[in-house]
């Protein structure tokens, strides 16, 4: 009987020329960059077409992609008046799941799954997603739609479609590091999803769909709202200590901290922070960065030797709650960003593709008569 | 390094009591009982029991699941609304993917996943799915949607709801004995990526959501409504063989042979032919029927000894065309049985959770510098 490893740990089910992870140094590069040089120094967009064709673009490879994206920030009018439809008091995740696979129903040809095609449906994907999440968000507050604005990049377009103003260039630029740092991180149980689902030669609607459902979960993309649901249970930096002790004292997990691949410091949560902790000073959220800091500092007393350092969600909390973002949307950002990563990912399978498909140990009885129902 | 097995082919993703599969000897049981013996004695209902519980029911066990199973037939109307609104040129996949993930914007908790949740909701997402899908089949025709008929079983209900008449009790078995074939079959790739969604204790919907966007690739769900396709290329019996012949000389894949399991012929295929030959007789399509047994007799003189035998596709095609279902209903046919598959899978991952995250082999560079977009 083959070797059963539960939750496939350290089963390599695929190969990858994106992201490159070493979770014992605390190393993440995309396409061999360290994620810290990106975070720093390029934007979305031009992350998403490193990861899409494995090396930066030139000027004039990066305008064409940013020309092209933006062209498709409008989602389908159909989309647009689904969203109006939906019940106001529904979930975001549960409204992108939905409004991601309705994508399909608009889509001359959706399942159309060469590799061109696939590129080309991804970059639709993307593009018009972020329109998706903001209707939704202005649909449940009452508020007309903001049309896209094409003349701003990814992220500042965003935030414009779901506040209706402009954001400040601070504020872009550190959502836009938020979107750069989420945006792929080897085989998540996300990522893993979409390349399972396009293995069947399926299509990028239901991967993309797919992966949005494996990302709801509170053990994977849900646990960046579940850090903040803690940070509002704490009341002030003071009370931090307390509080952790006390959750380590009953064995309590606590939100944010640990990772199955890192045992040191997720290098995403060493950038986020930097980027937390700058935008708190700027918009008057210092106590709030405070009270993470002293999460993070006794943790670090406590576990750092067993391995449990901040991981992406950590930080990425603080970032959000600074941005003005409402809680349940912190999911969905996470979905913007890395359908980059699912989308390469779905790139790389169909560029070599073998149907998924595992074996299981049965566990229960064998050759069982079926005695009719009046002898039972 | 660890061995990568593309596709985890012959890796054990997962421990199961439901299905037990035989692949040299042409075995499938349920539950330890012989998927024949299940085909010619039970019911659906019995079935999806026998799944979920692991054991056969007693006769007040079955009236009371039976009973709760009825009184979920009727679809939320936020949903059929929704259905009003879709495209009727839309595909049926595309169109069940996005209703049953719109079915969490109806549930006031639909994240709940202990046990017991999951059950309740599996049983509704189930008993809900046939309504959806004659719905949308109807509102494609301009037809007035058919309200379920709660004295009727499951396949008859789907079949009255979808046609506006009853069928007759032939038709009605028939496609009972279709649904029970298809229930489950181990880890296949959608019920995989169910488990592999609920992991992150995403829910439901999220991972019913997910499968049927695996269901839909035509290598998996997607190829019986290829063998269709076939089967109406071919114009009579005499041009069989030709046909046949001339695909395996040009080394083309004939649909409906071979699996990546099965080295002997699926019993299931059997089972269906059996099904399928009675149904021809009965409908006057025994030229139709006639045409795949000689494909099947082709194929086993010629590929038989290689292991490629009829698998589950071919004669369901046969009995979808005798009961007078269109092509694009086919796929969502085996989505409607396989529902109860792929929430059986669920209960049991969520009954010994484990996050699947498997790792990857990075065949990238590394140490890359970021090189600043004028100096590329």
């Amino acid at each position: 009987m083959p070797e059963f490893s539960k939750g496939l740990e350290g089963v390599v089910a695929a190969e990858t020329q994106m992201s490159y992870i070493d979770g014992q140094q605390g190393v993440l590069e995309y396409v061999g960059i360290a994620i810290g040089d990106l975070a720093r120094s390029s934007t979305f967009e031009e992350t998403v077409y490193l990861l899409w064709n494995k090396r930066l673009p030139t000027q004039a490879e990066l305008d064409a992609f940013t020309k092209g994206l933006r062209s498709h920030y409008d989602p389908p009018a159909g989309v647009l008046e689904m969203v109006k439809g939906l019940p106001r008091d529904a979930q975001p995740m549960h409204a992108l799941r939905t409004l991601v696979s309705a994508l399909a129903l608009f889509d001359p040809n959706p399942n159309a799954n060469d590799v061109a095609s696939a590129r080309e449906k991804a970059l639709r994907i993307l593009a018009a997603t972020p329109a998706i999440v903001a209707a939704f968000d202005r649909h449940r507050r009452g508020e007309a739609f903001v049309p896209p604005d094409h003349d701003l990049g990814f992220s500042e377009n965003f935030l414009y479609m779901l506040n209706g103003t402009r954001p400040t260039a601070a504020m872009a630029r550190a959502f836009d590091i938020c979107m750069i740092t989420h945006a792929d991180h080897g085989l998540n149980n996300s990522t893993f999803t979409a390349r399972v689902v396009i293995s069947t030669l399926s299509d990028l609607y239901s991967a993309m769909t797919a992966a949005i459902g494996s990302l709801r979960g509170p053990l994977h993309g849900g646990a960046n709202e579940e850090v903040m649901v803690m940070l509002n249970e704490i009341k002030s930096v003071a009370d931090a200590e307390a509080y952790v002790m006390n959750k380590l004292k009953n064995k309590e997990r606590i939100m944010g901290f640990g990772h199955r691949v890192y045992k040191a410091k997720d290098p995403r949560a060493s950038e986020l922070q930097t980027l937390a902790r700058q935008l708190a000073h700027d918009t008057g959220n210092m106590g709030f960065y405070e009270k993470s800091n002293a999460i993070e500092q006794v943790m670090h007393r406590e576990v750092a030797s067993k391995g449990i350092y901040p991981n992406v969600d950590f930080y990425s909390a603080t970032t959000y709650h600074c941005i003005g973002l409402k809680l349940d949307l912190f999911t969905p950002m996470f979905a913007l960003s890395r359908l980059a990563g699912w989308s390469g990912h779905v790139i790389e399978q169909l560029e070599d593709n073998r149907l998924f498909r595992p074996t299981t140990n049965y566990v229960g009885p064998h050759k069982v008569a079926y005695t009719p129902i009046e002898k039972r």
